[in-house]
């Protein structure tokens, strides 16, 4: 069949848009020939999504499906960074690629990396790592679902066991809590996973456990994710117990650095900090407090292949700021990034690139990345809360001309 | 100044990386010279991070600092896709432009549109349209807090006047809530914003405002954005309340097109509904009741070029699901949708040309690009709450070999 | 028939609880042979709970069923208490009746109140009075939930027309927010109920204009209260929207005023009020940030005959706490007060003579009432934020050999 | 001195009200002479307030400070009441008292019960008992505070025997979590505390912990209470780990029960279920998802002598609902219940009574308790939905003439 054969198939619906490649000689062909169908039928010229320089073949088998080319983002880099870290090397300057279409921000995280380096760096400790899977379980009454409970604590061993036999590198640490809810249960499978995000990894190994439970009991699998894990919407669990890589950092601004490169003082971004991030947020009933680590979490996790959805998790978490006497102390708390070094979108070129840029691609990394993810995340949220303490975010804006 | 000059000024501290395009004469030669620096000191290769298409002169003006290339992300379509709207075309069928690194979501948003398509078509409504700022300000105390209040209610007609005067499109809706907490004011200005996103517009108008205020009164501006807007964050009044576009979306499937495409029931639909995003969201403190919104607002957003922060705000939101005698009815409901057909990032040409092959680039477009974006939330949420409530979520991905 | 027949046909559940009155000639006798049937199946002697005092016949008819009796709790008075308000007298000095069983908490206010006397008072203000009712109705479809949407919008002057047909004192003020979840609809209707509590008044009112809806179009009414009012539940929409009376109460303490009366300093109590309300709120995932409004709340609500289920809407609230150059601003906002000086409980003799006491019983007084309690909120948080910065708070509990 | 000379005093600011006591030979003579100066500054009289029948001698060393008498709220009963439960004799059919002014609460508890009892009665079990304290402990940095973690970690053993040492039944169970926010460190410490509510002996012999702490590390002790214990304010930890006791109770009413009983159908109950207490408490951003526990909550903790601030925490929990081929599953689950039948309030004679009715007075009968608090917050909670799904809600309010 020739091009313009499938093509006029895929008109007539005579064939879906994932059976392109049956009838192609490579992945290449068969996206040129689904993004000219699209082409014609939108009457539009996709020049620029055609010019994709990315491994398709390898990415049809893990990251896409009816691809027709690319999307590109511009990515700039924020540095040189210095990070005092227990992972990270502490005698390194980073350069972090941002990936973001959104003007001004790589120059404000740059800002907070100019002020942080100045200062002799930021501190970065990750407090927690672990993914999490938690099925909807359904019994016939609330004893019933007691008893599963018991079940899953008194199995704990077995099912540890069952679960690491499906994986080389993930370890169940435990099943908690075990919420019930009437005649529900769900337990939050806790595991560590390398250096893998984990997502798939916990899965496929919570599915064998629950295969045990199915087995030995009459409880009802409903769901394999039931909204306890809890994966990329915004939840006071993970607020508290953490997910992925829960990662802290904090800074100590000498008081002529804060005036000097802050342009204002430790008490004018305590004030910012307390009215905005604690007040405001508690006010407009916000999970968490900050200004806008989204905007980071986003432009990092974009740059390096990250899962964007997971930028919902990563927004989660607290900034304060303490005036020591004119000195500035200024702390940044993510309880929830779910991020890797391997696997999934971290395999794409550019990601892989990106990662290479900070030495973190491959294994044996995702600590030391999640210190960095730390550490930017604090650049910006600096720099955003010093701007808006000097008064002027509103105007560098307009003078940029954007509306 | 040669390129090697200038790479051994960076490395010296003697350059920063923004002043590179003072010593060239393109951008290009700006970009590929900071990108030579970063592989020197980092010891990589960025090949494909150079291999960049877009019109970086014109980026570099509205989206991006010290850029080095771009990332490429791996863009699929899903379709056909029958959407019955208010502003949308209703006899067209649409294919989406998705961009991800999530193996099997294009294919299981696909699925969804498969049955909606079949179906006849997904319902979508926008119920409300407005960007919000709200600032911080402070007063001596409570009472002065309430006179300020009343200051904006009373003066609202000229408020009105001032904000519109700086924006060809933006219309002052209200000033509402207007939050006090001891001697704080949050007033939430409330904007119509036409067909961009409005974040600037809205920012700068209210700035304008506030210099009224701050000369006519004792109060303080602490904050332009007082995380009461709330921009990026999760928070309940933005559930609440809304922002951006709110948009619904709803289908009622036949018995027979829940057996056939999606081989299960309604009653096992609503089962998980109800086990996971409603009972399971509500047990584990989430914002919102929904599967996996996240990922559908992820990957159309990269495509089209919203503001990936934005992905926050729209995995807010909640789903329902009803047996209607053995049909279903499904609904999704996204309060929170900041998306723009211009401005900000969907000027960038492969964001241009997602947003051309739905139609809907540039001026005019906004309220029918919500509806196609809920329209797909719909088929994605949908096509996974059936996958689930057939029992083969993880089989699926175990069979595609991931972990 | 006797005591004794009655007493043995409730045995034999041959008669029920509230057919006791049927058979006596005074509600006092059906209340001391129900009182006794108790004694004798549970085998107890009721004697305290025997010897009331208040008028059962008309506790009968508006606040109790089944009645064997009352319970008793201790009431104490704080004061005096100086409050600079709208509505009080600011000349006079309250003494504030508090009924409550934890030990401490009346000398705690105490301690507050005379803090703030000797300051010169505590400044409170009503921002804003009003009850809501928020049916959930359900339609067909979501196009079909905006439709009715739109008829509340359009209907309004007629739906407020029928509404306070129903009332005296009450006034439909606005539909507002009216939420669309896929079909169902969620209108909140609030209303100004002068000095009634209004919750029935708003219950019928709504069931009213609702009974228009039902006649006119295809919509049904799921339940007249959807959970979005929202009453006696924890929301975000109460502490943003308000509910009730929303008050505020302040007061700036001189340095030394700090430093003898609470013991500590303004910077101890800023840091308590930052690492407790603030942040520890925010980090347990709590709406609100306050440290104990609902022991002030109970305690004023039990007395003056409030219902006790609104004591959770009342805990709602955010304190703030300022460094003045050593002198302390302290703040506490209440968003949702359900108060009444007249109906419901406040009938009881010991409820109208607590009200008495502060001079707010009857008609006219609900805001008077109003700030009263944002003044006893206040003295109770600043004295136990001040306990707790002075760092003695175990110690005085220790000290009265409690556990 | 004889009474009018204190009574001048107290008016002339001579003497504090707490100061009586030191010149009267009893504390009903202090109480009556306290009393009657309120009455004379206040122009009232407290007639009834006066007709106490406690032991105010004891209700002052305990309960009370500044006491001028007693409220008295009605009590009445509801009943009889079935439960099957795991400690409570279910042989037995309870009688349970509610102490309230809100007229109907106790008759519709009343026609939950007799649905229930007809039934066979409800299902009730304990899930979880414990007490928390989690104070606020600050260092000098988030690497400090990581280390404090640590510290708390691998102490546990001794610390547990430190905390056990000032108690008799409590033992401490676990320190989970510990958050750390930047600086800051909120350790959750968890314990059982036999049949006591156990505030005080957590306050106790956590502060005994903390002196270690201090005396070991260069932490710093902010506040006993960091709220994240969460001791009286609604929060999400509490909602998923629980607190004081996590009770669930469920029932399955056959298809004629529901119908001649509640006059309505499982398929209704369930709608409303939905539409209110799931979709509705979404919606508006509620912690946790039900229809009105707190008005039984408040009403039996009124009655026993709890702590009614608690009715907060009492107020978070979710109902469902499940139509079984005609036939009503229906359940309530109550994750936090701070509950005690010894100390605090409990030792007031009418608290007493009340607990004997229960026959759960005194030591050793907590859970037991437990199960039937949370067997009469079903009865009020279905009697409610069945009265919303028969759509005789507001009808029956109104023709008790009540506004």
């Amino acid at each position: 069949m020739d091009e313009n054969e499938i093509i006029q198939k895929l008109k007539n619906s005579e064939m879906k848009l994932y059976e392109v490649e049956k009838h192609t000689s490579s992945v290449e062909e068969a996206i040129d020939i689904r993004r000219k169908f699209i082409e014609e039928i939108s009457d539009t010229n996709l020049d620029i999504i055609a010019k994709y320089d990315l491994d398709m073949d390898s990415a049809l088998q893990k990251n896409i499906e009816n691809p027709i080319g690319t999307i590109q983002i511009p990515i700039g880099v924020a540095g040189p960074l210095k990070i005092n870290g227990e992972y990270v090397d502490n005698d390194k300057e980073f350069f972090v690629p941002l990936a973001t279409s959104e003007g001004a921000l790589v120059a404000s995280i740059n800002r907070g990396s100019s002020t942080i380096t100045e200062t002799g760096g930021v501190n970065t400790r990750v407090i927690d790592d672990k993914m999490t899977r938690a099925p909807a379980i359904k019994t016939e009454s609330a004893s019933d679902a007691i008893e599963i409970k018991r079940w899953f604590e008194n199995s704990f061993q077995e099912l540890k066991e069952i679960a690491e036999s499906t994986t080389n590198h993930g370890k169940l640490l435990k099943i908690d809590p075990i919420l019930i809810v009437g005649n529900y249960v769900y337990p939050r499978f806790v595991y560590s996973t390398g250096d893998s995000m984990g997502m798939n990894m916990v899965t496929i190994a919570t599915e064998k456990v629950l295969n045990l439970l199915l087995n030995n009991t009459t409880a009802k699998l409903i769901a394999l994710s039931g909204n306890v894990c809890v994966d990329k919407k915004p939840s006071a669990i993970n607020l508290i117990e953490g997910r992925g890589k829960s990662v802290v950092a904090d800074i100590t601004l000498p008081k002529n650095i804060v005036k000097n490169k802050l342009k204002t003082t430790a008490s004018a971004i305590v004030e910012v900090n307390t009215a905005k991030n604690l007040i405001g947020s508690a006010a407009s009933g916000s999970l968490g407090s900050n200004a806008h680590f989204a905007n980071m979490i986003g432009a990092i996790f974009l740059a390096t292949g990250q899962d964007i959805a997971h930028v919902v998790e990563g927004s989660l978490g607290i900034t304060t700021a303490e005036d020591r006497d004119g000195d500035l102390y200024f702390s940044v708390t993510l309880p929830d990034l779910p991020i890797a070094t391997m696997g999934g979108g971290t395999s794409l070129e550019t990601a892989d690139e990106s990662l290479e840029i900070l030495g973190v691609a491959g294994s044996g990394n995702a600590k030391k990345f999640a210190e960095i993810v730390g550490a930017t995340v604090l650049a910006g949220e600096l720099s955003l809360i010093g701007a808006l303490a000097a008064g002027h975010l509103a105007r560098a804006h307009q003078n940029l001309g954007r509306a």
